[in-house]
């Protein structure tokens, strides 16, 4: 966009556009709570300057090469890093000539929404990125880049964040997160607890990951007990860093309450690396129950992302590795697969399990009835594929009217993309403004209840889940 | 909402706004056909008050307290009777103050449209409700209650109600609607032939039901071809009493057409107690075929209301018994589970079977393509979770351009709150008229069509599909 | 419609209507590329006068009968051919008659605007069609057929119609494509090889069919890779006589890619009618991804169109053979279905497969994903059920974000009703126009960018993808 829309995703009709801006210029202003995502923690430890454009906002953008690579235009040549050795390219202004050259790909999508108001926001780019402006937008950028208000901490603040989650797996040392602590420096930057390589046996190195995990809690986790108890312990201490919350990536969102003598035969299992599929999967549904018992007991707020199948062409994975764009949702049951979670914990209103979906038939159906009556239960923002301005219209159509606002949790940015997060949270806004202002045109519900409720899905509810 | 917009639920443009004004005009007025809900038949038999406004609004409407519930608000704190004899809320005013404070959570919610409506329409209530308001309008509500023009047979004219279906078990006496008959009443309060309990193995004490089934309609139930016998007997003496429907409520669509002595085995088994789960269900759906077949006997309108996991948590069954808002929608298959029954019965014109659904996946997928191609086969309204207006609208955008408007069967309530009839009905009426408003402004369809249309789907399609 | 709306199918914001008018004034004039559909080629061969009104409007568009057959009117009265040898009607009056007083039951449909549409722009009819006009549009239309402007190959000049592309099954003679080429006339018509009849061993005579193959191709077919080489040969005949692409219609999405000597074992089984129905489907996938191999070799665009519950009622099958509208739309898996396919060629982007659904639910949560990902895959456009406005405005709402415009292939009609193909693309077109101009007002693309797409989604893509 040469010059972004002020008016940008609010409704078409003038009577609807006028209440969305006014209940976004209550809200545009609010600091920005950002609880789940993955962006990397040395950034702010280190404070260093952001190599260049390319590495800024392609390589690491899977919403991006994914993109690119659709059309045919080779990972490597978009500088991916690989797996096996093979070539990558290395030239940051040809990764970016190629990226600028193709960009009319992105027309429709959230990517497109996201770089351009990051561009036009964070680097005071005018023009539309294309062929004909790719190096004179890459040097803009690269120039902005060397300057001392372009480091982490200085856009951090600029992007008024209150608070910043990272992800970090439960073998993690932390450091970064302590390194920012010791520096004295105000941003809020915390850590997530992340255990999925210690609860999957599927995962490659499972019972040395839990080996390790005992090592690291001063327990033996070899045994079922001693393994809960590494996780406690474990949970605690990521808790001491910051933590107010756990994560879990799992293939299903299944769940399981076994008697504890047969979850300690099947850990036995899990440990020896004999587990079945379906077995390796009634172990990752037991641990769920598991951490969710811990969670009453430690207060971290948990939660559950399931449904990706996970690298899904063979070549892509031997040639870069994992997590490269090749993530495909599935069809995700909820209603059987929370039963024994729920009926262990969900009535429990000391207790907050936040649950995601790439599955948006769940929504209407499971997702909204089953947060809109047990007390646990809330339901996460529209997540990944969904996050986007159609996907979080359709998310607030198809579950306000069975869960209400007040069972959801405001916004997540889930993302890698630093310079994206105002975007991404700015799009948020807006998508929710305009679907409150329709509420108020049709009748459904006051201005003064819209402008409350702008608030509480643009702040209140977010840090309210998360217990922030 | 201080006052009802007049324009509620219309589209926010102008030209479609305009239009679907004047389409709600010509049929506002229109009598209400309420072919399916579940109402008390007594209240009408008895014409005594109601009792308190808690006991009016929030105890009875699942709806209500299951919102309440999610966000830790204890069942027994808002009056839900218990099944386990443990305390419940007796005080009408303290629980209708817990839900005043707490009507925030109904925002963008379809209780939140009804209520208003409710409170507003039927007892001139203008203040919104809240914590600040709740002793106020309680004190209205209930000042209201206690004259005569508040007893239920006068709501019913009032409400300008033309028929009313309420829902009885295939064991019920039917006392009330007698009462209501021989009182020489006019207004027309019929039932509804639900033999669930008579038909589901799986329903706790179903041999002792068959047998009593069997005592009512002066037959030997107990045998395959008795039992088939004692419903049609049962059939018959409803539709004396005034039925024209049945309604039957499955945990899937299942449907069988079995070989007699096959469906025979299977009815032993199932009376000795030994179905299997797959057996059970085969059994169900066995019994819908025979449904249908007594259905081209006796004419009675046949209704399938598959779907919903029942009692999600044990711990609400356990302490509250059935019913109480933990019913959870699931994924339903219709193309490969009505096939039986079709194929015995499908091409039959002189058979209405309407299909409901929890499952809004299936709207375009299944049911419109196969309501839009089996003469026997209409598409009930959107059901339950989906009876809202982005439910509606969902519904009409999923389902015309396949079936048509004609082979759906008008709005149905389904409720138990009888003060919101009038307002769900009217929220029905708004949502069709302006999604035909929309048909007209994009010039897919006439202006007088759309009239014709409009009273159609408010009052003659529900009339003609359920022979009233 | 008596007139035609000009602005039909726009948004109903004036904002968005000029643009959306204005975008399609730019594409209003392209030429039709119609790259996909069933007409018959003998039309254009023989270039004889079309029968009555009837027969063009109503016994071939199973969209017209199977509406009237589920409202009662029997099959039979509108003179679909029976497959029994029963009655069926023969007076085109008669038949017509019957359409015109039960039109109403197309208000709302895709129906209603392809055929309102059709009358006005092609037989010059002002008048909305019932019971009162009936005769008079019938005489206007039947006169008009009887004008040499109404021949075949005038309309379709008229139509500007730049590609046809018809499909014939493998075992085909092409004959009347010949003949079209052999008349020196300048229209291109152009075959698509379908090999159904000869790759599914459920199909009745099978191996019989192989063996033609094998005849056809002068190769024994009856060994495994006399087979894939009789494929390859036809293939390379089918290319020769203009055609650019295959059609796959499968009951799945299922893929395999067996080693050979399992799928050699496999087609042994299947010639000797031993298959059981998993070993037919295995099959079936085996050969597509052996059909997309073959297609790196020829360079045919592969279609895949899945998911058809086929001859849903055992009795119409019976009576009237197969394609009589009950083909019902499955849920259909996409994610692990095409995976072998998309692990053995999926990368490689010389290779075009377009890919189908009718289960919207696959949309944004599995084709979308696919195609934004793998170099080979493009998504088709809405299809059958869904190829109406409704359907393609949620088509592009939920395919857009994540696959954007150039994972799609423009559009197809799909039809064998020759004069509802303008109308059809003329929808199509309108509501894309519809639906860039809600991007370009919610400033989510500019305005130079929205025409180019908009000549994409017109014409260029489907040139591109079909390599025309």
């Amino acid at each position: 966009m040469a010059r972004l829309n002020p008016d940008r995703l609010f409704p078409p009709d003038l009577e609807g556009r006028v209440i969305a801006r006014d209940l976004y210029e209550e809200i545009r202003g609010l600091p920005i709570i950002s609880p789940h995502g993955h962006t990397d923690p040395r950034w702010f430890a280190e404070d260093a300057p952001f190599p260049d454009p390319a590495r800024l906002f392609v390589t690491p953008d899977h919403y991006v090469f994914r993109m690119l690579c659709s059309q045919g235009i080779p990972l490597a040549s978009l500088g991916v890093p690989r797996a096996d050795g093979g070539w990558t390219e290395a030239d940051g202004r040809r990764i970016w000539r190629l990226f600028a050259a193709n960009y009319h790909l992105f027309r429709g999508t959230p990517s497109r929404l996201w770089i351009d108001q990051a561009l036009g926001d964070v680097f005071g780019v005018t023009q539309r990125l294309s062929a004909d402006t790719a190096d004179a937008i890459h040097d803009q950028v690269a120039d902005c880049l060397s300057r001392p208000e372009y480091r982490p901490r200085a856009l951090f603040e600029r992007f008024n964040i209150e608070t910043l989650a990272t992800t970090e797996g439960a073998l993690d040392d932390l450091r970064w997160h302590r390194m920012i602590r010791d520096s004295g420096w105000a941003g809020r930057v915390i850590t997530t607890y992340r255990p999925d390589q210690v609860v999957d046996p599927d995962m490659p190195g499972f019972a040395e990951a839990v080996e390790q995990l005992g090592q690291l809690a001063g327990t033996d986790a070899t045994t079922w007990t001693g393994y809960l108890d590494a996780h406690r312990r474990r949970r605690l201490w990521f808790k001491a860093q910051g933590a107010t919350a756990t994560d879990h990536g799992h293939p299903t969102a299944r769940t399981e309450n076994l008697p504890a003598a047969a979850a300690a035969a099947l850990f036995d299992k899990a440990l020896s690396g004999r587990c079945s599929p379906d077995e390796a999967d009634a172990f990752r549904g037991q641990m769920l129950t598991e951490m969710a018992r811990m969670s009453l007991e430690d207060g971290l707020v948990m939660q559950i992302h399931p449904g990706a199948a996970r690298n899904h062409s063979a070549e892509v994975l031997a040639a870069f590795g994992r997590d490269k764009g090749f993530d495909i949702p599935t069809r995700t049951d909820y209603v059987r697969a929370l039963r024994p979670l729920l009926d262990a914990v969900g009535m429990r209103s000391d207790l907050t399990v936040i649950v995601f979906t790439l599955d948006e038939t769940a929504y209407s159906r499971e997702l909204a009835p089953l947060a809109g009556v047990y007390p646990a239960l809330r339901l996460g923002p529209a997540w990944w594929f969904f996050d986007s301005p159609e996907g979080m219209l359709r998310y607030r159509q198809t579950t306000t009217e069975t869960a209400g606002f007040y069972n959801t949790v405001g916004f997540n940015d889930d993302t890698r993309a630093f310079c994206s997060i105002p975007a991404r949270h700015d799009v948020a806004r807006r998508v929710d403004c305009a679907f409150l202002a329709g509420l108020v045109t049709s009748g459904r519900l006051d201005g003064d209840e819209a402008r409350e409720v702008a608030r509480d899905l643009a702040y209140g509810l977010a840090r309210q889940a998360y217990r922030l």
